[in-house]
């Protein structure tokens, strides 16, 4: 049974070899988040005019060269820039416009003078105190982006400035990966609905709710097929859905050993079919199994709400990255936190420990508290902040030790 | 006009002064990231029956004491736990039942010892090489969460094994804050919808839709009204629109000096309107206005994207938290990485800048690389990773020094 037990190393390799979902094109205004599917090229300059980044006056820079408090420049203001229009006429040679942030720079001026340093002694005449330099306060054609650059490599995943700056390269339909949609069975005799008061000996669906929220929170599409008596033909029924409706398929439950062998059994009476791990190194997760069907990943997770949570951090999180299309998906993208360990933690060697971990701040220190508790009890996931990993060449970590603990997504 | 500029800390402390939106019940499926409305107790005990966390056989601890491998406790097997129903009979002295992990233990149990540890003799016998204590391998009624206890406080943000632990209690429909509304209005002569084909002059609405998309990110629901000319009756009648529509106001634009007057004198228009923040002390981000019209607060905020979204990170990241009704609304959200400065940065004192930096790896090593631009290039935000602040009591930073880099979401 343990001959396909893999290290986590070899866990993530494995899932290295599966590709993403297919692309779609949607609506600019809903593509935060996404990820890019195509790489993205300016189809014109940004801006595509000169700009002034400062209210003041368009001006010949030369004509201000030498200006300072005591011996100004004078100019005779002969325009103004209206907001959104090209201007009227050119800044000739003595001349100057007034101009507001943003405007539209009027041909013949090579520069903009704040208006801080320029004072109105008519209607028609300023005093420039402080010379301009030339492309001073202007933003040129292209300074944004260039026509023809790539401003997005496939696989980015867009953030707010990034639809803005499609907004404001008009660019309205963006295409990107399709969000993965993810099957979700709930297996065990003894699990009910939410909705039904259990008898005694049941209890009622978590997993189901755990593992779409974590889809979700990820950027996936939680499928949830509901529950699944624990026998081959009801199993193997609801897997086949499964691997239709979606792009991969998480099967929880089957905490006892007989639960786990009719779930590898229906995987493995699929066409088409192989079972790449069987037993992973970890703790808690240790039983999780992967198998290929189709192309498609399945997976075996613990009924154990906190193990599968477990095995959804550390797997499940840069798989979903690369079903998305991520560029990088075997980067870890948790976001780690330092922080003093509370107490010794004993590690058994040969498996890599996950130790759920409350954050404490006593003094101004950050303290991880380890939460010791069976993977059966949620109350240990619920009152954790993040996981610390004991590698399994470790025996333990001291109290006073400096840890890096991996957050939960909030 | 700058009678009312404030710094950082006085801005924060004024935005404290808001409360938070009303709320709403939704069903559970839907409340991931939602913040609780309400303290919420468990109203059973979670298990409600005592459970096996392992394989195995339920005995009465006593049997086993003293049992090793080499003198092992012999048992009868009398019965079997089926999974989902209450055990037929109780476990006897002498006697063991046959339990699979979640199973609810028999009456007269009070252990499990795993399978590891169990030999079978013949159907009805069983040899135990190792004692068990009592209670081991058990999971008690409330050992999860007890009836009657506090699982979670008002302002809690909702992760997967919350959802979870809300499944497995049973609640179905929780008391959530409803997420806030934030009306958007971009405002400027200059500006067009993004569907259109700028004219000489003309840009396209780039921060309706970087504003839209900050909101979505911190779980608000933009309600964008468009554009707006910079004239003082349109502006007043699309904010009457928005103060109705919506939790919160802003403007974006305006960065003309002529341009933000309107703005302020439109607020200032409205009864029970008072302008709180004139100008704040940081830079980029300095022109923003903040006023409290009718309870609700209304941003001004810079028409340059990169300005913009500065003030939008360190003011509408809190504001958008207490608004939502988070716990510590207050508390820094964002996430913090150290980098080491790849140049030097020189700061002008009395007001914190905010400079825009892209992270390199180099050699193993993160350096900040700060990405000098006008405010207007929205090029500067695309290319940064985060921002560093240099506080208004420093002159500068310098290359080689390890900073501290506020990330942005991604």
């Amino acid at each position: 049974m343990f001959f396909k037990v893999k290290t986590s190393e070899e866990v993530l390799k494995i899932l290295n070899g599966f590709g993403s979902v297919d692309e779609e094109s949607i609506f600019l205004g809903e593509a935060l988040d996404r990820v890019l599917s195509r790489e993205v090229t300016a189809e014109e300059d940004l801006p595509e005019f000169p700009r002034s980044s400062m209210d003041g006056y368009a001006v010949q820079a030369r004509d201000t060269f030498g200006a300072s408090e005591s011996l100004p420049a004078f100019l005779d203001v002969t325009g103004e820039v209206v907001m959104g229009r090209p201007p009227q006429g050119a800044v000739e040679p003595g001349k100057a416009f007034r101009i507001s942030t943003g405007g539209m720079l009027p041909e013949g001026a090579d520069a903009v003078v704040m208006i801080e340093y320029c004072h109105s002694l008519d209607e028609r005449t300023i005093e420039v105190s402080r010379a301009a330099s030339p492309l001073e306060n202007i933003i040129r054609p292209g300074d944004d982006f260039r026509k023809g650059s790539v401003i997005f490599g496939k696989g980015a995943v867009l953030r707010p400035q990034d639809i803005g700056l499609f907004a404001g390269l008009g660019i309205q339909d963006v295409h990107v990966y399709r969000r993965p949609r993810v099957a979700i069975i709930s297996t065990g005799d003894e699990i009910v609905p939410i909705s039904q008061r259990p008898e005694p000996g049941q209890v009622r669906d978590i997993n189901t709710y755990t593992l779409s929220a974590f889809c979700r929170q990820s950027g996936a599409m939680p499928v949830a097929l509901g529950l699944c008596r624990d026998n081959f033909s009801d199993l193997k029924e609801m897997v086949s859905k499964g691997l239709e409706a979606a792009d991969t398929l998480w099967i929880s439950g089957g905490s006892s050993v007989g639960a786990r062998d009719i779930t590898v059994k229906v995987l493995e009476s699929f066409d088409d079919s192989e079972v790449l791990v069987h037993g992973i190194s970890i703790s808690p997760g240790k039983p999780a199994i992967i198998a290929k069907i189709g192309g498609k990943a399945v997976f075996g997770l613990p009924g154990h709400t906190a193990s599968a949570m477990v095995v959804a951090e550390i797997f499940l999180t840069p798989f979903l990255a690369r079903l998305s299309g991520e560029k990088n998906p075997s980067e870890d993208s948790h976001v780690y936190i330092e922080a003093e360990l509370a107490r010794n933690i004993e590690s058994a060697s040969g498996r890599d420990d996950y130790i759920r971990v409350r954050l404490d701040k006593r003094d101004e220190k950050l303290f991880a508290e380890p939460i010791f508790g069976k993977a059966g009890l949620i109350s240990t996931l619920v009152e954790a902040h993040g996981l610390l990993k004991i590698d399994r060449n470790t025996e333990g970590l001291y109290q006073g030790q400096m840890v890096r603990v991996m957050l939960f997504k909030a």
